[in-house]
């Protein structure tokens, strides 16, 4: 399976960079993760349309949204498990960028995901993203998390 | 103010220290911080008990649950605001360890948080934790979130 995230802007903090790293790391050895990172722009359709740029046809896309519906992680792990099982080849998880998420891309959602109804930075939210990806992947598994 | 988060061991990945490392320097303008670290215990109780004997009798004690109340950033800033307007003078977090929480420290709280139906290490939920707090402080200022 592969897995794409498509954000906004560069990381700027050097906690988020070795953290996002570190479970990138992680997750190599259960899918091909691509970061797609693109730069700010001045509006917030124009940062939509070049995220949707990266979106391949028959990619799942899974948009983080504050307004979306919560998952356990069991459930978001049941969730990755069954579009594999489907045949789906490729994730792509959104993650829009300071100015929120645009119509279009909200539309584009097969699935849009809240982690909390707490807000994080995009930055942020991007740690725990892979975090989780990285703790779906141990429940599938069956392995134990020891992180 | 004073805000105390009671935790179990010391985090153990360097981007969780220096990131928790970071919100503590940013909370310091608006309240002192206090991080209890106790150490990991053989049973659940014990660790229970060693939390609970870091609580001030006149502490608000907010237990970390992922079956606790979910707020939103604004909800959580009008709550610490709110304990600050009647009078709480502190503020004490508790983290359970990797085992969960004992039903003595489950019941000790005046109100257990949920960031989200999924699940974080404790390590992990330090650091959202701390990042909320200096977010609440910065909502209840009116100032912007830079980061």
């Amino acid at each position: 399976m592969k897995i794409k995230i498509c954000t906004i802007g560069r990381l700027k903090e050097k906690f988020l960079i070795d953290g996002v790293n570190e479970y990138l790391k992680r997750i190599k050895p259960f899918a091909k993760v691509e970061v797609a990172e693109i730069p700010e722009c001045r509006t917030l359709e124009e940062e939509g349309a070049k995220l949707l740029a990266q979106v391949l046809r028959e990619s799942f896309v899974i948009v983080l949204d504050v307004a979306g519906e919560t998952l356990s992680s069991e459930n978001f792990a049941e969730k990755i498990a069954a579009l594999n099982l489907h045949g789906v080849s490729e994730i792509t998880f959104i993650i829009g960028g300071a100015f929120g998420l645009s119509d279009e891309v909200r539309r584009a959602a097969n699935f849009r995901l809240s982690f909390s109804p707490m807000t994080f930075t995009h930055q942020f939210a991007r740690l725990i993203l892979v975090e989780q990806i990285y703790r779906a992947f141990k429940i599938i598994r069956g392995e134990p998390y020891h992180y």
